[in-house]
């Protein structure tokens, strides 16, 4: 595989698709082939489940709500992101198997050597090179995804919930230093976007066949 | 746990949901409190993924449609089988786990080994006590289902994929004799209905402060 894999992560209301945007655009301006995806989604399937996921008037207990992210995930993977990564082109995908790990572990207390076996699976071993994960006080994230519409069945979720998972979220960032760049989400956008195109630019330098990034202006 | 399980397996068009109505039908003239499910479905999560996976429009690969199979079924036992066997009732489900070793086992050759553990996962290890194989020549099974109707995305496969599926269930049966029950299901219904409830009577008279059936005519 030659292409590079970058995922965002964090709870909702941090700014992940802001930023996704900022920087799926900057590759876009320097001609960097690029496939942007989300979970759970990204395929036929994958939207199907993801309807299901945040239909609020669905009760989904923790085990089969885990098993639902994974099928989707699964049929991602090997239909969207490793193709793309074949290609050699970059691929940033909303949310990927940290989330399943602080969500579903961290939140919702399955064990985690049955979230990580399944999670192996369903992903064949595939990690991102770099995991972006937009930190944020679950309350202030909360209040902002609550003033953007009707909350779905996750947001409705309650603070305590909100807080395992950030933990959940610091814990696995700070298992993985070298792939986790963890900010501040409080900060300003542009200060964010600077932040993190500074770790994605010498990544897709290094990419085989790379395309140079290094003379173009932020 | 007092009450009792019993599922039934089988291909489409072997007479799974004629029989499965007969014996439900004996219980209730028995007035033996009975608890009629289905697979993949029977709760209002695994109605929706029944929808996904029987939608012959979806593309969906083997690992994801297992894990679709198993967030259902994940659902149903802790929701529908358990409680009801937890009050002491007769549960009848239509397909169960040796569905999921026979069609993404042995039909799509997914390993074993992952099927059995994310099942063990997704049950709990729930067992049934009986479980009625219906076996039919796959040439003959498609037919029949093909007079009903339209075809959904799995009666669609082709006739080696059933095949390797007659063979899985066979082994699975061949691996477990004391706790299947297997019928030539080209035998007539009254003899094949017969033969089930010979089977059934003995277990629900021996449930934990059961029915008795033995003096009952069939």
């Amino acid at each position: 595989m030659t292409g590079l894999f970058l995922t965002f992560e964090g709870p909702e209301g941090a700014g992940k698709s802001t930023q996704l945007s900022r920087l799926t655009a900057q590759l876009a301006q320097r001609g960097v082939p690029c496939t942007v995806t989300r979970e759970p989604g990204g395929t036929p399937l994958g939207t199907r489940v993801r309807e299901v996921l945040l239909d609020p008037a669905l009760s989904i207990d923790p085990l089969p709500e885990f098993l639902l992210y994974s099928a989707s995930r699964a049929q991602l993977v090997a239909n969207v992101i490793r193709p793309a990564l074949a290609r050699g082109e970059v691929v940033v995908c909303d949310r990927y198997a940290d989330s399943t790990l602080a969500y579903q572990g961290a939140g919702r207390a399955l064990p985690d050597h049955l979230l990580r076996q399944i999670t192996q699976a369903a992903t064949g071993g595939l990690s991102p090179a770099l995991t972006v994960l937009l930190d944020l006080d679950p309350a202030v994230g909360l209040a902002r995804a609550a003033r953007r519409g009707h909350p779905d069945r996750l947001e409705q979720a309650d603070l305590a919930f909100h807080a395992r998972v950030r933990a959940g979220f610091l814990a696995l960032a700070g298992a993985e230093p070298a792939r986790f760049l963890v900010l501040d989400a409080t900060q300003p956008e542009d200060a964010l976007a600077e932040a993190i195109w500074a770790a994605v630019a010498p990544l897709v330098g290094a990419v085989e066949g790379g395309w140079s990034t290094e003379s173009l202006p932020l």
